[in-house]
């Protein structure tokens, strides 16, 4: 066919192939799923929309939609295999799209997922309010549109890897993002790495390989 | 001569002209100073170095080199004429120089300044042991470099108008400031607003305005 | 529910929290509302278009939706608090959906608003002939797309704080407002800051903190 | 040898090749000269500095090295052999060297020059107390650094040819001169052309075609 | 009413101002095309599509639209005020849009327009083809897009002033004209000077002004 | 007509004039196509969608419409005409648009083309398991998008001509091919040279002048 | 002093600030250091030239500088406290100090560091013939300039954490640096994260966090 | 040692490995070498200058270092192994260093090479003067900096690949290169692949492997 899935990355990565559907037709994406159903138990489709999936969901047992991350799983529900959980922080209540894919990648992957939302710099007691939270967790995904600040202030309060995620929410000099990109890039806390834009997809996955180590 | 000096500046906008050096020679510098002195009784002369400062200074009998913030201020040191203050906060001590151009030219103009430097949100118990004094003042000025989150934060906390200056300290996709500009204007807290990267003249000049109303 | 909303932030920076509509459903727009109303006397909603907004009035039992502003105001119009007033000028006909966005946000803080619009260098008597309208203001706010140049004389003719507001009017090389923000940041005029591009809000709000010093 | 010297171009485009020096060895710089002064009574170097010039001085009986301008002119001064002049003007002092290579060129083709210099829109007076010279013009060229904002105001006052030059004058988001050149391409003001950033040749070459209709 | 027509701009600058129509609604453009035509005898409309302009007709006894230029002329077709003529050059057939941009603005300003359409550096022979009424013009408007080379071609070939307009055709790598603006405003021919993407009517503008030199 | 059809195309430069049809209408685009095929037996047209095409069709009686390449050949199928071959080689799926346009041009002109697709670099393994069809051919043509790192593998394994086209699949700091397009232009294997972002046409064309050496 | 030392870091974060010593004078630099030590057992300085590590040495009993990393530890060489290891994997030669600074701070923060260097894709069989001591550890930092590929090939082979660190290696559209940092945001690999571009010191400290987990 | 050189490079692309010399000390260039020429007959370095090529040279029997080119050429002289040439063409005199490094590169690798320098399009005769050697080529490289026009116009009149080099030569909204890159890539003409700015060396290299075809 048109495709060449990579059916071997799960011995190599741990992971199978994730299948990223912007940009493809229902049909493409249905058979690449069934090619790697074939050899997993568990296939993840990401940047799906309502349409696409219910016409994919047709031909598999068992799947579900998440609405609101824009994923559709295939096979059953997975179940926690990791004692340490991951802590989810989005700055604004716009950043949650972003947060949810990344919170059903990790939790597609087996993880404990605790979501922390809308505790941004403007209002900085909402972060301090739920700091037990965040410090207790293996690994910390923050997300954050507009200028991103959040990122840093976390960065400072922990002793635990962080994954920044920068959204295209805002307007104007935001730049579709270029902002908060800019801005986890260069932060002056430590123990900050950066995934593209938007990309709740890597965050998550990211954070569920760390969280097993 | 080669210069068209604004000699009307003081009647319309209530400040002299203050002389940028940068790209002047020390002979251009002296003919626009000698004509200004000519009318006011102090000027300020910025981005000015060690050198062209000393042959400054040689003619005229009352004059002040800050180093740290390359500023020339001839005259007499002005008494401050306001009973407010005006907070000039940093997040590292890199961005002092920045601060220091502020602190002097509104000091220059009359006004109390509380410095408040190297409080940046990496450590942010730093910014709360010194909130009273950012919170006392009648406007607020903060400087900030790499990300430039510590604005976002201070904005969240203060009710008096924040003005924000980006500097180019940091390296890499920092840009040389594009990185904090950015995230000064995309701020989620209100009352921010922005000039160039590293004016710490426009700050202290914008902030002299404000503390005189 | 899915938001954290501020509820504490009238104590720590004078205002409420305002609703940023853009990219939230009317139903969140509701929740969110609905929270903040409990507290506060009155509550702002920008970015807001017709169909949200008419969704949103069913709930309360007073409010208004400015068309050309793209705001609702839910609860009871604010009486003028201050003696001094706020001039809000624009270079063209095409910013004022901006201007008006500065202009609803001051008047529901409390400020008398005079408006000063289409005056652009192009023509520059217009601006002339309304000079003493500009002069007289507390706080000056000037509003301009395409090249911006309208600030930096405006900034040469005042003694009082001027807050630049760069609008997305324009094309080609205009890159969306990018010109008018640059054009801004980079004003030989002094006492000018600057706001995020189309940010009528930002303008409006920092514009009332200043007013109301 | 390594040049390819263009000796048709006064008969196809009016003027010969002029020498653009920055980049080329004195040698390299020699060879050209002479090769065209074969053809020519007046060779224009731009962008030659001090020591580059006296070394070909040597060459020629008569050259006239411009300090300010960069420009070497080799061969006897030109007669003015229009009737109408050419208005240079700038905003600030720092533009002046991008004002003479503009008047240097300009001369050297045979124009009448005057020159307009320090009259920025930070104290737009200055202008209107020398518009007539300008309004005088046949064609106007504008040079200002920083936001530029000048170029439009004149725009806007007279009814001649505007040919505008952004200069890199500025620091921070001026970005080495396009802040001025995007003010100059999207200025709301009629019959305004805009050349390179500093590009100061080019204005005075279009301006003297200009004037020579 | 919400514009402050500029009435006065004939006198000052020439020409009457012309309405940009572009996110102006039908009524405005009304209210800003009856105020001028009080005053003048034709008025220039641009950017505008055919239901407003249609809607905009009404209430004129003679007006012309052009469909492939996008613009309303209301008031009597001008009569040809100049004995010479202005060439207006396009690289692609893509490009016409925009020359006739130009070419109706200089056309309803009085002068004598001659079009040479489709002659790009892709097909040289094209362009030496019609060289004569190029070289016979009083001033050429070069318009093109992608990278824009006819310009350089054509400012070597004449004696007279090229004003280059650059398009935003193309994909990728031209980013909406940037491409083509950047090759103009580099160009090694000299006596180009250039105007903002796509801004056929300052082309014909600039050009008209020139012509009637 | 309102086209100069490049006639001579074929004579110059071994192939007739390829029409590309993004914003031209079905008209124009049949004119075009009867002016080139009057004097040629086949005539490309790219970037067209299924309306254009159908209505083209009609006026012809033989030609091709390629759905996923949006090509349109006019004309009889060419017979291969060279022994070498050219490999057309993909990262991703959702670049396979691209490609095929592409190999339609390739064949177009006579060229025989092996098609490699959906072998990037996050799998490896599956580039190697082709690699004797890539290293077999004549020249290979790359096509990749996000970050476009097979280039650089494929260019070190190869002792031919590699084109790389950067295509714009990807999102956020993707900035629509751009992250493509530096990789390639910075690849550090050698023998890369680079076509604009999904310039498919660019790199059959160019691959097809290679293999007819 | 002029400094906030945040001496609660090792606190909160788990090791104690780090000094960026570019831009601050080496008495800066003493102060810094001496009241860093006063709490803690070492101290890392950064981005630090010969001379300055040469003064600040003379203060302390004990401390090393490392030349190709630009770094100095003041107090005693750490042990290594971790079983598992960090691989630091780097393109070419050219990026080796960015490496060491990686390395440097890893080892000071007591943890195993192999290194395998300059097995660029270039000639990926270097890579292969590496691969065990890559795949050994428990986190993988990958470090390439000019088009970065590297981190995408590696990241298709690991089932560990990778982190990625552009280098401003490489010239032209490299921007310094951009292109790797664009590459690696955008890489089709799974499980990368990104640091600033030449930020060796973050890409050593995360590790080291994810190391210790 | 620090570098891991590629020896077995020649057997896979045809070439042995090139040193790139640009931020090597002299000793790292000595070893990476006498590395590489311990298994082939010569070996090329680029980017070098006069006093590293000293340094080397002492240690080497035979070996040749081109001035203009930045080339250091270890071994003896190659004999011309094609009957083709390639043409080397400039726009200006200021490309030259560039196209050196390209032809040194290409007469390494054994080809015949034609220089055409100085025929950029202001004067565009100097080009057609020369057309026959270019048509006569096996492959054309076309070098241009400022706007880069050149490119397209060869690009309408050969029948041959091209391969264009954007160089570096220009000032202000050049970019440092990008201005003639873009046009490189957007052009308009058919058969045109583009490398790196300055990128002699990556012309030359792949214009000998399309010769050797
Ligand atoms: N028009 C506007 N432009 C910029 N910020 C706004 C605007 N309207 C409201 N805001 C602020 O945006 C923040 C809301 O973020 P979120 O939690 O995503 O709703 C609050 O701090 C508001 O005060
Ligand atoms: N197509 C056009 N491109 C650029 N400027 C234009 C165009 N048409 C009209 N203008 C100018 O745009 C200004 C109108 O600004 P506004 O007040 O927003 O209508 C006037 O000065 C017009 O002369
Ligand atoms: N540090 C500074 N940053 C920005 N503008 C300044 C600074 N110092 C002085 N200025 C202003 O720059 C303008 C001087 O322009 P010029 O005529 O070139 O000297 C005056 O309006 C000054 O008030
Ligand atoms: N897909 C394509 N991408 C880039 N250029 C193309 C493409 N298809 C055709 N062309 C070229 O675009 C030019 C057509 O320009 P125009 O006169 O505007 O139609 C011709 O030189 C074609 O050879
Ligand atoms: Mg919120
Ligand atoms: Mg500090
Ligand atoms: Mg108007
Ligand atoms: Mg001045
Ligand atoms: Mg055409
Ligand atoms: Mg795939
Ligand atoms: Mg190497
Ligand atoms: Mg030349």
């Amino acid at each position: 066919g048109f495709a060449n899935v990579d059916l071997d990355r799960t011995r190599r990565t741990g992971y199978p192939e994730t299948i990223y559907c912007s940009g493809k037709t229902k049909e493409q994406i249905l058979k690449i799923a069934q090619s790697i159903f074939s050899k997993e138990s568990r296939v993840l489709c990401t940047r799906i929309d309502h349409d696409k999936a219910g016409y994919i969901q047709e031909f598999f047992q068992e799947s579900t939609f998440y609405d609101n991350a824009n994923c559709l799983v295939i096979g059953s529900k997975p179940a926690i295999d990791t004692k340490s959980y991951i802590a989810i922080v989005t700055a604004g209540t716009s950043d949650i799209p972003v947060a949810e894919e990344a919170a059903i990648t990790a939790e597609t992957f087996g993880n404990d997922v605790k979501r922390v939302y809308d505790v941004g710099v403007a209002g900085i007691h909402r972060l301090f309010a739920k700091l037990d939270i965040i410090q207790g967790a293996k690994v910390v995904v923050v997300i954050a549109g507009m200028e991103g600040a959040l990122t840093s202030v976390v960065g400072g309060l922990v002793n635990k890897p962080v994954i920044a995620v920068p959204t295209s929410i805002g307007y104007g000099s935001n730049f579709n993002g270029l902002s908060a990109l800019l801005t986890m890039l260069n932060s002056c806390s430590e123990g900050i790495t950066v995934v593209n834009i938007d990309n709740g997809f890597g965050a998550g996955y990211s954070a569920s390989v760390i969280n097993h180590l």
